[in-house]
């Protein structure tokens, strides 16, 4: 992605450390985070410098690429174990960052006892991972930008843009794809509570690559519809299941339901590494909560009563017969034919 | 209601002046505000210090009531005109506003030129007004209360508590009579974007009241609906259409189409002032469109990309044939009929 006319990753390699476009603090201020030990990385997962299902994929594969350079030799399969846990409890919806980190664990392990080469395999493994992850979601904007009509209006929600991924997003990725095809689009983004990752990151990286958009509060999406102002949905996803149903940001199946009730079509955007193999249906799909805090406050700006209870889950689940089609690198298909596709 | 053990109304008449529970500042500062002129009256409805459809119509009858106490004789009728016109377009969607202004502006003309006698009717017209509001609030609450079952969780949105009303409230009334009456129940409280009034107000109210709730956010209904822990809807309203269609706080909507998904009862609970009998449907009401800044930025902390628009609707409209029942002093009524039942 271009930011401010440089060319950038969400995470990248560099001189044997991880690096990352800081997340929480865009758009406000740019900076780079680096990183030279997995706890650091499991940490920044956790607070969300990195956030946004591949691209924790990705930071959770460089990250097991740290704990193999600082790993003994004489403890080297324990220390490599170790790192994996930790990186991958990190946040358990998304199933990129266990796909990204069992992906490293799994090729250096086959280097052992030669702990050289296991080391060096480990970088290259991570970064094969990310650039298969940041190709994956060009030729997925290639393949979605079929189902993006000229003049569409259409809603996203969260962020599933070059940031989410390593480069060029999923959601994202479609539209940039369709808008630099020369198609004229118009983009609601909600701004997705409590984090403002529609309003902060979406916007943003929508105004970064010149596309028309405006921010509505979560709550206004409904209005839109009614209105008749909405011709598709289109969001990412942490997790896709074998039976089509997926998890995402908390508020996707809410847009879901609306673009059923209006008969508006409704697509995710999905890399492979957003794919589960092993899960059958989205009631398996483990959802995170996270801190009330988030709710409470603002930046320390306090938003609700303290002595109040909170409830926040990070995401929820879309069910398949909700979904109109998944847009992957191999085309886009019925929900719940994807992840059969997607691996063939 | 009982704040920090004393009564309260949300507006009343003291010492010839409009005394008001400042609703910006709750609840993390209680604090009454003052008005001796029927401009900063405006400004206050404008500025939400005072906001709730029913709570807004008794301020608009207070507020004409203080522009009689200072119209000269000569220019009586042209000074209250004046301040009838300022005092309606403080905010457009709630009808209450209209109705409270409009009932003191007939009473107190009616005794021109007696100006002595039409300033005294003036305020005796807006506490007549206000008092009336308030003992509806009441009548809706026992009326409510015959539809909800004991154990009901219950979704509800923005605020339409003692707060929004005179006294009582309309959805909270209903909630506040049921857990009076004996009932267990549990109350999600979504925060409402973007002022909160969900997350500060309601959730205020409830633990003042002592019912167990829970804060979540906007987007996050949904996630509930589908975890099947949702038994039943009830918001308020700021304008109710002959036919049923209704107009309250932006994401209203979003929940009756969930409910209708989830084929969960979706009530909207109302006063005889939200009623606009001149309105044929819900098309017609007049949609509120409030800052950019409102999205921008929480109490000075930004939330969003500085150089995106913002489309800031304040209100959506729900159709009658997402509305179980409109709940009145007079009865629940299916939405079709309301206007007329209770007017009768």
């Amino acid at each position: 992605m271009i930011i401010n006319g440089s060319e950038y990753r969400s995470v990248w390699w560099e001189h044997g450390r991880l690096q990352a476009i800081d997340q929480n603090k865009l758009p406000f201020e740019f900076a780079i985070a680096a990183f030279t030990d997995f706890q650091t990385v499991a940490e920044a997962i956790r607070n969300m410098t990195v956030r946004g299902a591949p691209a924790i994929g990705a930071a959770g594969a460089f990250g097991l690429a740290l704990a193999a350079q600082s790993a003994p030799d004489d403890k080297f399969r324990t220390h490599l174990r170790k790192a994996h846990d930790v990186l991958i409890a990190a946040r358990p919806t998304a199933v990129d960052l266990v796909n990204g980190v069992n992906y490293v664990y799994e090729q250096t392990l086959k280097f052992i006892p030669d702990y050289v080469h296991a080391r060096q395999v480990a970088v290259l493994a991570a970064n094969e991972f990310a650039n298969r992850s940041s190709e994956d979601c060009r030729q997925l904007g290639l393949a979605g930008n079929a189902i993006i009509p000229n003049q569409a209006r259409i809603l996203t929600h969260c962020n599933a843009g070059a940031l989410a991924t390593v480069d060029w997003g999923t959601a994202l990725g479609v539209i940039r794809t369709a808008h630099r095809k020369g198609k004229e689009l118009f983009v609601y983004v909600s701004e997705t509570r409590p984090r403002f990752q529609g309003s902060r990151l979406t916007a943003f990286e929508l105004e970064q690559e010149g596309i028309p958009h405006a921010i509505i509060a979560d709550s206004a999406a409904g209005y839109y519809f009614w209105k008749k102002e909405i011709d598709l949905v289109i969001t990412g996803a942490d997790r896709v299941c074998l039976n089509g149903d997926i998890a995402n940001k908390i508020g996707t199946y809410e847009k879901a339901v609306l673009a059923k009730e209006h008969k508006i079509p409704f697509y995710i955007a999905a890399p492979l590494s957003t794919f589960d193999f092993g899960c059958t249906r989205g009631s398996e799909i483990p959802i995170e909560f996270r801190a009330d805090e988030e709710l409470k406050s603002v930046g320390g700006v306090p938003v609700a009563n303290p002595a109040s209870p909170v409830l926040n889950p990070s995401f929820d689940i879309t069910p398949a017969g909700f979904i109109t089609g998944i847009i992957t690198r191999k085309g886009v298909f019925p929900p719940r034919e994807a992840a059969q596709k997607v691996q063939g």
